[in-house]
């Protein structure tokens, strides 16, 4: 490692990086859990980065125009702790340091986006950091386009170990940047050819700058612990000539452990009280834990206010714009509703009433965006290249790409998780609301991402067509069963599924107001009548669910409740019931997250207790047994008519017959029960 | 395309692959959807693989030394199903091809694993055939070594399109292919340039060929219209030089096709009663739909039994073997379950009792393989880089690599998409249980494989440790909280969730018994005290759930319902209501699946109606509903202690308070329902 020689050759960058080597050490070791190897591995780049190139400004951690940076390896979350800490941001105190990784501490395991100040996504899921960067660096060239250099003109840098590299999602990101020309994203690979099981040659063998190469990136190196190797680098890294850039960055994990470094036990576990002693020694460090002397904290803290006037620079720029102009890109970066939304959504049910087209719902989305998009210049459209499929696309969005960066729709590619990614990362990046579309069933490729945007709070929008048995002869590969139940299981993320044109729109208007929580819609391949004909004037699916036909006088023996394409089969059972003397409702379910959250008398005048209960979906029961079994329903008057298992292939109206989801099957069931 | 030139200058050939275009097209006309493009775009690489290389007999489809064949661009799959009928496969009557995609056939819209002889994987999400095909030739090197090239001797080879590529679990395959140095596997990469958005460049702009370079592959090309040519390739790419090789195949999709040819109008809807005529015009083809001429017909058979001789040959081998040596090989092709495995478990079980350890059911699972795997032969194991933690090496294991074939424990690298598909490629093989381990919460990167082994039915067993927020530190993004919810709402997986070194030893013994399913298991990172201590000669836990602790008289007032690290948050609940006098039971619910496949009467033996219910699990509700409110459970009686939302960052005994699953919680849960 040749300590001595190092230190030597440039004492004040050792003295920075030192600092932030002793920090995660010692954070570790006080947790007595965590990551040292990584930050110290990466100290000086982390150091050159911050020092010479990163543009931020530690007192303005959410200033519009700062260069943004990815912990892509967010194990190495002390690494970001201490650059945080030591620059300066207000919330990073040295107490929230000595408390890394304990209960109520901002210093997370992993780094937690809107937990702390200064963390740009949430990292820890190994490959997420580098595929949303690709969201941000985006979003960047669009807001440039469309607003000008002097308001967005900005970089992407991001610190990514060999994990994030063999992890599929990094290839998805890396195809994706390339293709897109973002020469403004920087990817730090920390090379230090170690993983958890050992040497990465164990399990790859991949000539990692080949492969940047292949799709397109330009690839430098340095000696990751040569600070003015490190800083030639980052120089020419900072040069946008239309290539994603990779640093090769050839570290050592453990930098400075003498027994320890450039091996897994560095890695996931504190070095121990010896070690750390041997360490402190090594670098001539002679300060106690957690504290920094005097004139390293003095250099640190001045490289976090280095931006303090591109700040003001910029804020003068902002300043000097007209009113409406500032107004609009301040709604815009502050990621705020379009005050447009709610009379164009009232205004496009008021005409679905009249005319009560038989569409799909994946078509009834389409014809929802064709009337917004125009007026929303802040929805940033794509699909994982199905777009005629799944109706994302309107005639007035240009196609975003290195030649067209006011386009507005993304051709993600075969890219499902890459995709969810970069939606993540535009919202994150600010300016835009992203939407994708895939196959419902497809959320399987791109969960790891639509995990992220429900616990980071993102409302971005996944448009996920083909939303059952019915899209027919593709198959059960195809044929989404569980995935209902997958998205009400997880946490803060919104799961809507409407049943017609009416309730599509209202989906979107639910979907785009939100502030905090992604929207998954569930939209189908077949058409579907209108069911809704009133209240236009009111969006009905918020509440979650809602009786869309009452029983013959306002007393039901029945309840139906359904949502998506089955609430067709709802109430054409309804009329059959009705026919035979018996009054039953039909109740529309476009969201149980929506219902839950209604009051208990609202929940209770639409679900009384006491009669027959029938469910039906296209889907397996389990997020159904609550509305059933609970919320009064009874074990013994209560049926669920859907899926019990994988799908089949064939025309979908045979689907529904074999796998008996038919009004008949519901009068049956009704009449059983009753 | 230079039609005429084509045909003149391999007749034969020409009519050959002819044969598939027609049937392709013209079954996708009558079914009215489906993906001609494809087929015919890879009409003649797939006649060249059948007629002169790959190792097949059609009459016997199940013959363990042939080649394997995979489609893993699914949506083609009429050219596999033409290459079966064509070849003789007897289930694939021209019947069959006439019902694609309709409702009872065996033609289902993507191939079918399980459905159809001759499908040795299910395909359609894309990537996943190239990533299952890895596991098959780490299998066959594997079985090589073990047995010699007399017994198995064989190649993989797959054909993948541009959207295999594009998606991330590719490059996991790629990478792990090329670090195993698999020199039978054989890529053929349908390079035609087009995706459905448009040309492959709208979103792509990979080199491939130089990216699977930078992986160690060997790569290729052919004119993918040219028999001699591919003939050439493929020739070359059946000589294992140790690295796996890529075909280019340059291609045009919709070959023949004068006005859909290369272009996304050819992929995936029928071609039109007119340009089907005029396709049969441009190849002069006279046949009537679903008719081949006898020529062609026979030429076809005879390819079809190509591979008779060596078959017989192979048979005579096997039959050469001694009779000890051939019930074991035939044991081990035919994957059927060890007779050692009982023993072994009880053994196990009974020593458990007296030892009573306290040990975290990740360690009891390491145990539990201590004892088994030098027993089998055939278990496999992995881990996606995380070894240390899901305690999946066992001392007897080497580790399979270039150097060691006869090593039985797979370090997949940080790829755990790739590993669940190479574990289903494994046992499609034949002669291995694979098992793989990461963590819980990463059950999202590998969902697209988990849920094809479900489809499949495959008994691989995924071992996910860490699988609560017991994990503590690591905080959110590592803690599962809808993931046992995920898997239980998926079709034909078993979810196990052991509370003890004693279940846990059950849970194996279970999943290595299963022939048609596989097994997710969910064990803790923290250590947990040894709960079970009777019954040792019974597998209790297959029963899915059972009285683990009996109230006192019998007859319960309260009864606790727990899975793994929960259940001994029951016991000590159970223990402070039973000393304030109310009789309590706790019942251990290793598997809701095993439980609800129990009689009636015994579901009602173990949970009986009218008393207070509590559920204890560190997770969502949505499954335990069903438990709680139903099976004559109610609303009125019943609560559920567990998560909410999502997890955070601290030592695990502070988040279970903090998060209110405590003994404590529970009692008073107890008492104010009573």
């Amino acid at each position: 490692m040749d300590i001595d020689a190092r230190r030597k050759a440039d004492p004040e960058h050792w003295k920075l990086a030192s600092a932030i080597r002793v920090l995660a050490m010692d954070a570790v070791e006080a947790a007595n859990s965590g990551h040292p190897g990584m930050p110290m591995g990466m100290a000086d780049v982390a150091t050159v980065l911050f020092r010479n190139h990163l543009k931020f400004d530690a007192a303005a951690p959410h200033w519009f125009d700062r260069d943004r940076f990815v912990l892509s390896a967010g194990h190495g979350s002390m690494l970001i702790y201490a650059l945080l800490h030591l620059t300066g941001y207000q919330q990073m105190t040295i107490e929230q340091i000595r408390n890394f990784r304990q209960s109520g501490s901002i210093t997370a395991g992993h780094p937690e986006y809107g937990h702390v100040e200064g963390v740009e996504t949430t990292t820890g899921p190994l490959g997420q950091g580098i595929a949303t960067a690709v969201g941000m660096a985006m979003a960047e060239e669009a807001m440039r386009a469309e607003f000008g250099a002097e308001l967005c003109d900005h970089r992407t840098w991001v610190i990514a170990g060999d994990g994030c590299l063999m992890e599929g999602i990094s290839q998805e990101a890396i195809g994706l940047a390339g293709a897109q020309k973002l020469g403004r994203l920087v990817v730090l690979w920390d090379n230090n050819d170690i993983t958890i099981d050992g040497r990465v040659s164990l399990s790859d063998k991949t000539d990692q700058r080949a492969r940047f190469e292949a799709s397109g990136w330009r690839v430098l190196s340095c000696d990751g612990h040569d600070a003015a190797d490190i800083d030639r680098a980052l120089r020419e890294a900072a040069q946008d000539d239309g290539r994603p850039v990779l640093v090769d960055c050839k570290t050592i994990i453990g930098f400075g452990s003498p027994n320890k470094a450039d091996s897994a036990k560095a890695h996931g576990s504190p070095l121990g009280a010896e070690e750390i002693a041997a360490v402190r020694k090594a670098f001539g460090w002679d300060a106690p834990a957690f504290e920094i002397p005097s004139d390293i904290a003095a250099t640190w803290k001045a490289i976090g206010s280095r931006g303090n006037e591109h700040r003001s620079a910029w804020e003068s720029r902002v300043g000097a714009l007209s009113n409406d102009s500032r107004d609009e890109f301040t709604r815009r970066i502050d990621n705020k509703p379009n005050a447009q939304l709610a009379a164009s959504i009232t205004a496009l049910k008021a005409r679905t009433s009249e005319e009560k087209p038989k569409v799909a719902t994946r078509k009834a989305s389409e014809n929802t965006l064709a009337v917004l998009n125009p007026d929303m210049p802040e929805n940033f459209g794509g699909s994982a290249d199905l777009t005629g499929s799944n109706n994302t696309k309107t005639a007035d969005m240009g196609i975003f790409s290195a030649d067209n960066r006011m386009g507005r729709y993304i051709h993600y590619g075969i890219r499902e998780h890459g995709m969810a990614a970069a939606m993540n990362g535009i919202w994150l990046h600010g300016g835009f609301r992203a939407y994708g579309g895939t196959f419902l069933t497809f959320t399987d490729y791109a969960r790891g991402a639509i995990r992220l945007s429900a616990l980071m709070g993102l409302p971005v929008t996944y448009v996920m067509t083909h939303d059952s048995i019915g899209l027919g002869e593709d198959g059960p590969t195809h044929q989404p069963v569980e995935h209902l139940a997958i998205c009400r299981a997880t946490p803060n993320l919104l799961m809507l599924r409407p049943c017609d044109q009416v309730e599509t729109a209202e989906a979107w208007e639910i979907a785009l107001t939100q502030s905090n929580r992604p929207s998954v819609m569930a939209l189908s391949r077949q058409g579907l009548p209108t069911l809704r004909s009133t209240h236009h004037d009111e969006n009905l699916s918020a509440k979650g669910a809602y009786t869309l036909r009452e029983a013959t006088g306002g007393k039901p023996q029945v309840v139906l409740l359904a949502t998506g394409s089955e609430v067709e089969i709802a109430v054409n059972a309804r009329e059959t019931l009705e026919a035979a003397g018996t009054p039953t409702r039909v109740v529309s379910v476009p969201s149980m997250e929506l219902f839950r959250a209604q009051s208990q008398a609202y929940r209770e005048e639409v679900l009384p207790a006491g009669n027959v209960r029938i469910a039906i979906e296209a889907a397996i029961r389990q997020p159904w047994d609550w509305l059933l079994l609970g919320e009064r329903g009874r074990e013994e008057k209560s049926a669920f008519v859907g899926m019990n298992g994988f799908g089949a292939s064939a025309p979908a109206p045979e689907l529904y017959k074999e796998f008996g989801i038919t009004a008949e099957a519901v009068v049956e069931q009704a009449k059983s029960l009753l």
